[in-house]
């Protein structure tokens, strides 16, 4: 795959945003999370995406001028309004705040209701974790998937993320659709042709599948307990943030006003970092060191991810050209 | 199937629990719960298990004299040491604490380490939405699956649950282990002999299979991600706890002084209840009015167990009387 330099994309996205009328410091902190995306990984959230997210700040769906701000200071936890603003300025403002709040109460959280997309879930797990706090969060998005048992989409795939930090900054990080495959993921496999590894859903005949392209239905992870998990999520993150439900977004008939949740845990109230971090350790290594089934590899979660960013800082931020192409014209 | 009333089900649990040495009021919570348990459709945590807790209680392998007890407060969470007393009665006192906390800082968390089995992981979630609170909590357990591309078994299966309230008291209750089937429902299905509705893990030849009996390593949901996720909610309920982690319970040789996370989300804090109570109610509706899969019934999670807990006040509580023998001759 051909490879662009990481501090390149950054340049060149920091470029297009400027021109889309953004200011210098907003400009840099989504060129950084936008090209951060493409060199961990994940290129649907990163370059691939960065197009669609410039058509829709210029378009007026996504407010460029508008930002998240506090609605209600309610303690441990508060309600922020998104107001439709960048859902990565926001997703930073709000998890910052809630890195804040565990700073002050162990636990803190951010319930922000209206907000867009806000791209790779994990930029807001990283984020808690290189503040040395635990870090979960989650979104919900419009429907996505039906329910265990159901033919239409009732669901969001609502993206759920964990993040536990490691000092060298391989931070454990799980970033996953409730969906067996993201939406991300499987248009990659519908682009390039490859099977899933495992069912992703169903096709048109109702039969599960591991054609991306055959997929009508996304099946959600444990069959009825993804369903009951999505959920779960959804109905969380839009009571806590008076927001939207995913049954709210979807009748507004484009995904808009989606609401999450961050929560963050500050491990530096907690107990002895020396600890905790050979505690970590401790599981990570027990976890990676059994019996593999022949041909696989066990990691842990973000380890990947991990190993790809330092792939990339070496070699280069590995680019679909037609994407690069793109944002070269923009 | 055989039925016993409820009341004469928590009285007879009442009498071997006083016999049992615990006072008056620790045997009606505990008889309680453990009824409460098989009326509400899960007797592999009620009855079933009723005869095991007792003897792990004459064995001093549950501490009948030990209770959780605060050990550090930091705001608004608190860290928990469960002096391996009796799993359910410090479940109990953890998610009534983190209640307290989320009374008075809308957001409330307590991390507890060193208890014991505290049965069905859904109990402490009603606890919560009884209160009026999402409640979100998960216990950590000894090694019970592999980790995605493993053979041998390296993770916990968690339980996780979330909880969320409704005013009538059929609260939305996600009750689920991170492994496809929990070892209460595989249990089941090793008496019975039917087939598991999907692949519920591998034989010992490395196949999927739906065979109870013949399944050797439970599969996580979703594959890697259930790996993932089961991997980082045992991670953040030993971290905040100060306890062990899976691998480090696995090393002790038995399944003792688990890790859990009790948080509670007051929601009178944070908005108008009936706003809140439509918002679920509209999202529910939603979920059930779709088409369905020719034979299946779409249910958001708890409605099965609210169902099964309105039938057994009326028919009694379904028993297998080999159970039901075992406790009246305790």
């Amino acid at each position: 795959m051909d490879t662009i330099p990481y501090q390149q994309m950054v340049d060149e996205f920091h470029r297009v945003l400027i021109a889309t009328g953004f200011t210098d410091d907003d400009a840099y902190t989504l060129a950084g999370v936008f090209a951060g995306n493409s060199r961990d990984g994940v290129p649907s959230h990163g370059l691939n995406r960065f197009p669609g997210f410039i058509e829709d700040v210029i378009s007026g769906r996504v407010r460029i001028d508008a930002r998240a701000r506090a609605d209600a200071a309610l303690g441990a936890m508060e309600q922020w309004d998104g107001q439709r603003g960048p859902g990565v300025l926001n997703g930073l403002a709000c998890m910052g705040r809630a890195i804040e709040l565990a700073q002050q109460f162990t636990v803190g959280a951010v319930a922000l209701r209206n907000t867009s997309h806000w791209m790779r879930a994990g930029t807001y797990g990283l984020q808690a974790a290189d503040a040395g706090c635990i870090g979960i969060c989650w979104t919900n998005t419009t429907k996505l998937m039906p329910a265990y048992g159901g033919l239409d989409k009732r669901l969001g795939n609502n993206p759920l993320v964990m993040a536990i930090p490691r000092p060298d900054g391989d931070h454990v990080l799980l970033d996953m659709a409730i969906s067996q495959f993201s939406g991300g993921r499987t248009g990659t496999h519908k682009r390039s042709g490859e099977a899933f590894p495992v069912p992703g859903g169903y096709d048109a005949q109702g039969r599960l599948t591991t054609d991306a392209a055959a997929m009508e239905r996304p099946l959600p992870i444990g069959h009825w307990k993804g369903s009951g998990l999505a959920l779960c999520l959804d109905l969380v993150a839009a009571l806590l943030s008076a927001g939207k439900t995913t049954t709210q977004v979807a009748r507004q008939g484009n995904e808009a006003g989606v609401s999450q949740l961050y929560l963050a845990f500050d491990l530096s109230r907690v107990g002895d970092a020396d600890t905790i971090a050979a505690t970590v350790q401790d599981t990570l290594a027990d976890l990676v060191s059994g019996e593999m089934v022949p041909g696989e590899q066990v990691s842990w979660p973000g380890q990947r991810s991990a190993e790809k960013r330092r792939a990339a800082a070496r070699d280069g931020v590995p680019v679909e050209l037609q994407f690069w192409e793109q944002v070269l014209a923009l």
